[in-house]
């Protein structure tokens, strides 16, 4: 699947994190520039699988990365970079937000046979 | 969290499907159509609690839904006119996509104190 939006796909079982977020009106330049700083440092953690990552027009966005473990998540959770970022999200970037972990239990991939 | 984009927040377990695609480039009109169609049909689903879904500009999207059990996830994959409407969305409206079915085991909301 050469397609870097979407994430590989490894043998179940692993961790997602599914982040949907309302932004704000205000800071995209530096809000851009934190989600990819965020994406890289991510990638950089133990236990990194993947990220996908989408927000429509409307500030609506949803960001859903992948661990191998809880453990996984918990650490990238009180990474100290990230703990910074977080709070400067909730006083600027973010009207509301919702956070899910889930473990990954089935998982499928498709594509057409002329895709590019 | 009164915002429509975001799907409430129910003690978890339940089960999440996160399904990422990448949309051809033709048939934006009978896609979206469809797309709506599905989600107001799902929503009639047992065991359905909510949905949440962005597309780029760049014809990469996410989508989730979230629902009460496994079984409920099993029985809207098997659902009569879902299953058509998958068919024909892998002829026409999709390049590549990856399903995976996960039990979220944690869930946290957070809006800020002046949020609309």
């Amino acid at each position: 699947m050469n397609d870097e939006a979407l994430a590989p796909l490894p043998q179940p079982p692993y961790y997602a994190v599914v982040f949907s977020s309302r932004r704000t009106a205000v800071g995209d330049a530096e809000y851009g520039e934190a989600a990819e700083r965020m994406a890289a440092l991510a990638q950089q953690q133990p236990g990194f699988l993947g990220i996908e990552s989408v927000r429509g027009a409307d500030g609506f966005g949803i960001t859903v990365s992948y661990w191998e473990s809880e453990e996984a998540v918990r650490a990238w959770r009180r990474h100290a970079e990230h703990t910074l970022i977080r709070e400067r999200g909730r006083s600027e970037w973010y009207e509301r937000y919702a956070l899910r972990v889930a473990r990954v239990e089935r998982a499928y991939g498709w594509e057409a046979a002329d895709a590019p």
